[in-house]
């Protein structure tokens, strides 16, 4: 692999592992088997290389979220699909624990890759509930760009849950829950 | 107020606003405005002091969840209460974000107290749902623990998605989208 992308993997890894704060240039220089000078070739310092392992990371995710609500079947499915998805529960989302992070959130070139990011999951569900609507799928009892934030809420908090508990249970029962709600949305009663 | 308790408090705002590994024993004496000699005569040092701030901060977490979830009304008006509350969404949830922490999580000691508040924060909501399902308030149709999960879920994941966009209304759609959901389950429409 090129220097250029052992830097932006190494710092991607860290970040999710330690956020911002806790991520040192040493520390990424260290995991990327780099020196300092080659480092500051390729990058101008730690917030650039940063901007473009998130930009990557965000890119990632949204190609892996993205394949989950394009499966096949019923909007409710595809949102299934997403919500069950098989995932490291107790590593956290890359992407969500930024949001945490009060560096990230104080530069717009950090935070924005994580602003567009939930902005486009949150749109994409929205209009897979709208369109489940208008199909007569689902009722028209709830709004979908307030519902879409529930479900992507569901699964941020979910980690902070399973995190907290130490284990993945508490991530699986939230999923869980979110989906019986959105299960009674549906028209049709399809568990028969 | 005693040294102690400057401590503490000071504490309890760094790890609120820069994490564990973001807060130095140096940044919190620096808040208390106390020597170095006199955090160490109360404290054996930071792991010790942040466990005590933390379970202070989880007691007052705690104590106001509690007063909302007694809010008066049904099942539904509770959990509303809890959701509708008043917080200050772009400063996140004081307990919540150090699950995120990679050092806090590794610790028994400092994670106890943020899996403890959630553990009982997800029990006292199922137990408001099963109240309102055998009182006939609400339907037989969702599972008490795991939509109690998805309600803690959405705001945690809900403060988030605030703070990602920089701006609160995200967690106010996510809270009026559980609030949607929820609706759904109850049995007579108050509504009208």
């Amino acid at each position: 692999m090129a220097t250029q992308d052992r830097l932006i993997e190494s710092t991607q890894e860290l970040l999710w592992e330690r956020g911002y704060v806790g991520t040192s240039p040493k520390a990424i220089q260290q995991r990327a088997g780099v020196g300092q000078g080659s480092m500051y070739h390729h990058f101008t310092g730690k917030p650039d290389l940063a901007a473009t392992a998130l930009r990557r990371s965000a890119e990632q995710m949204r190609a892996i979220a993205a394949a989950d609500l394009a499966a096949p079947g019923t909007a409710y499915d595809r949102i299934a699909a997403y919500l069950l998805r098989d995932r490291d529960v107790l590593r956290g989302c890359r992407i969500g624990r930024m949001a945490q992070d009060p560096d990230v959130i104080a530069d717009p070139q950090l935070r924005a890759p994580v602003e567009e990011t939930f902005d486009w999951l949150r749109g994409r569900i929205a209009e897979l509930i709208a369109e489940g609507q208008a199909a007569g799928e689902l009722t028209m009892g709830v709004d979908p760009a307030d519902t879409a934030a529930a479900v992507v809420a569901v699964v941020q908090g979910g980690y902070v849950l399973a995190r907290a508990a130490g284990r993945a249970e508490p991530f699986d029962q939230a999923v869980r829950g979110a989906l019986g709600l959105l299960a009674a949305q549906r028209t049709v009663d399809r568990t028969a």
